[in-house]
């Protein structure tokens, strides 16, 4: 061990303090969203999807280079060489990129499809901000192995199942779907997409993709100025434009608004913007077929729609791409209304698997965002927040210390949750604040009186805050805030007390 | 994305592969792992402790040079640098440090004493070996600022009840406890620590407690050429000792034979060892408290017990030091008897908040080595392992794809783990294959011919199997494996199948 002295003779101490964009989550927040996960995965669970775990550090080759939102390769992820002339390995990014890998790793192995769901923390290299971090959680669900749409349409319905179990009522979110397939349809017509050259436009594509994803934020007046030369933004950077002329920039533009009154009206409307291409009719004709399969299962629209406003960043879906959107409003930093937005989304993507192994795996899946579901329920006062603390035992004569921890015992051994106060004993009130603090329903009290007596003194804490705040002197004699009561009627006492507590909130 | 094409025009494929030394946990070994977690932490909810999780990633500044068995400091953690002129980060080793850091950030808003628990990753650098990884799970409590030796016997007790409920019976654990003061009490007896110079030495101290602790694999001699002049190991290597006398070693080797038939017995051999050392007999006090405490609590020394062989070999230890041990057999992997060994450990710590404030924060804790625990539990055949599958709905007609998922929404949304088989149905017997590997209860058919009456056949899979290997003639007529029902009677019949099932096994 260091003795942290500096070559001046000070003593160097180390910040106590998370690395930059870090963060620690304490007592409620970690139970939160462990029982938020639980249902959820219980969804995945009836669904037929099996557990993964995965480690979090990956080699960068098995990772790739898809993270999204990032133009330059290799960026955004947290990596290191594993010694001299050894593998470079990296923190995952998400948790699709080791689902890849593994369905590659263990192709022989696995049932084909393979279900599989997966939760836990990812990390970004990237640049915090508020609400921003470099570790966060991701709740993942994929197929690996089908190209039926059927697998798109399922877990379409199982996203809408998840958030309705965690506590968004039908109403409150739409899950929307739309299709890759359709976008490059409409970018042939507009003749940015040569399906005799897929390379051709790639770059070109890639800022329409971007450019449409950014529609609530930039508007459409934005979008088209990056299907043009460019645009500059509030703080006067430019960005270059995908260069489309104004009638290809229209044809596409058309393809944000095609949204129509129902399902079929919009496909309608997708199957004119496609025109003669091939692979823009295989696409409408896949949302044709999820929009069946989902309504046999009963999921109307007022769960999961057709929406070609929907197209997702990622530059490696392939087909189907869906978004769980919450439809409620909240208030932002500053005040104003705004819908609370997209809290999941994903879509199929055939060609990760390939990288590895050649052949083409069809797989499709969604991810959601935890932390963000999280703070919806939050928003909609729909996590139940009992942050009940134990039950204090405090200590009056510290030489009693083994009848305050029998006192204990006997409490935990009953299922109640329950502590010695471990603190220095010798400031009475400081024992109190702490058990205030703790948000402890009772104070057990034995001091030498009741120790001769063979008597302990339950303070019921929650009553009595009541009391302080707002009681009645009739409900002040009916139920004392304090009771002495025998030792050997401890574990009842307490129940009874928590149950009347229990009662009254 | 690249196109993976190297120079020569070759196509690269990344290798399917985790890096060296991490590993994927797949289906029941996620979920037994989460089932083992949730039952030890509503222990340590019960007892009043609260939980944390930290970020992953720590400044390697904050992480400290604490880990484990590693002589040179930085060595054994993941680490890398956050840009230029930044902060060294690191991968935590344990879940420790981050709670003292934390201890510190927030010593102004924590309860104090602070009572917390937390699970997850830790990561090692080293070399991994068989069945030793980079990555693994653990599982902490720990009570942060205060002095009380109540604290340690509380969470020995804890550690107890945790066994027990995950599943190791009364008798095939025990808790033993030591005090380093006790130690260090012997030491300066043996003359290797010197009150008025606690520097003098330290570097002989702490191989005599690395040696100590290994006592278990080197036997009484390995321990004793350690304490003397050095140790050669049987592939040749020199280890230095600690170059005490003979008489020296005697004294310390006395200390790992003090454990007597009862704990007051042990406690009264090791006040002769102490002599007249200031500290030792403070060990002794402190042994004799706990000892009370437990008993007071009703734990004896068939759980636990006082037993000077236990040290340790963390460098922080300050106080009492505990660890649970199994002690019932299994076969090593040469086939030979043995004891389990130890599960968890911990102890009292109180110099680690202070190297960031300055000021003391006494602290005790116990880490459970989750994937050891886990393995008890597989040897000792108490994890239940209920694998079962999703009922399969198969696929006769691509084209009445909706009314198959139809039906799985039916039994999906009865609660029935369901699903509609997604692969390529043109082989039906790959269908039932899936089904197999999906170790699937049942499998659902309907083909043309019963979708025009109307009904679906359900293939009892389990049955099936159990048909196939052992049951006599009679058995088949009253229960069928196979039988043909009405549509609308499908969720009940599968509910009913599932029940015969699962009274069969």
């Amino acid at each position: 061990m260091s003795d942290g002295k500096k070559s001046d003779g000070k003593i160097r101490r180390p910040r106590a303090e998370t690395p930059k964009g870090f963060r620690d989550y304490f007592g409620a927040e970690v139970t939160e969203r462990r029982a938020m996960l639980e249902a959820i995965t219980a969804v995945y669970h009836r669904y037929g999807f099996d557990p993964l775990e995965t480690s979090a550090v990956e080699t960068v080759e098995a990772l790739g280079k898809f993270l999204p939102d990032v133009d330059r390769p290799n960026e955004g992820v947290f990596g290191w060489q594993d010694g001299e002339d050894a593998d470079w390995l990296a923190l995952r990014y998400d948790l699709t990129a080791p689902l890849a890998r593994v369905a590659a790793q263990f192709r022989n192995d696995l049932p084909s499809p393979y279900r599989r769901y997966a939760f836990g923390p990812v990390w970004r290299n990237e640049k915090p901000g508020p609400g921003r971090f470099r570790q966060f959680y991701q709740c993942d669900a994929d197929t690996v192995g089908t190209a039926s749409v059927a697998a798109d349409a399922e877990i379409c319905a199982m996203l809408s199942d998840a958030l309705e179990v965690v506590g968004i009522p039908r109403g409150d979110y739409v899950v929307k779907v739309n299709n890759r397939k359709v976008l490059n349809g409409v970018m042939e017509v507009a003749g940015v997409l040569d399906p005799t050259d897929p390379e051709r436009f790639a770059n070109e594509r890639g800022i329409v993709l971007r450019a449409i994803d950014k529609i609530d934020r930039l508007g459409p007046e934005g979008v088209r100025a990056l299907l043009g030369e460019g645009r500059k933004d509030e703080s006067g950077d430019f960005t270059k434009g995908a260069g489309l002329s104004a009638e290809q920039a229209e044809v596409v533009m058309g393809f944000t608004t095609a949204k129509r009154e129902s399902g079929t009206a919009t496909i309608a409307r997708l199957r004119e913007l496609v025109g003669t291409s091939v692979i823009g009719a295989e696409g409408v004709e896949e949302l044709e077929t999820i929009a069946a399969l989902l309504d046999a299962q009963g999921y109307g629209p007022d769960r999961i729609l057709i929406d070609p406003g929907v197209v997702r960043g990622l530059g490696y879906y392939t087909g189907p791409v869906y978004e769980a959107e919450l439809t409620f409003e909240i208030l932002d930093e500053k005040g104003r209304k705004r819908q609370f937005g997209s809290v999941a989304g994903g879509g199929r993507y055939d060609d990760l698997v390939k990288r590895f192994t050649g052949q083409s795996v069809p797989a499709t899946g969604v991810s959601i965002g935890v932390d963000r579901l999280l703070a919806a329920l939050h928003a909609k006062g729909r996590i139940s927040g009992d942050t009940t603390g134990p039950v204090v035992v405090t200590v009056m004569d510290r030489d009693r210390m083994a009848d305050y921890m029998g006192m204990v015992a006997d409490l935990r051994n009953a299922g109640i949750r329950a502590e010695v106060y471990l603190g220095n004993p010798k400031n009475f009130g400081n024992q109190l604040k702490y058990a205030d603090k703790r948000q402890s329903p009772i104070a057990v009290i034995q001091g030498g009186n009741e120790a001769e007596k063979g008597t302990v003194i339950l303070k019921d804490l929650i009553l009595g805050a009541q009391i302080a705040q707002n009681a009645t002197l009739e409900e002040w004699k009916d139920r004392p805030a304090q009771v002495e009561i025998p030792r050997a009627d401890l574990v009842a006492e307490v129940q009874k007390m928590l149950a009347q507590d229990s009662l009254a909130r």
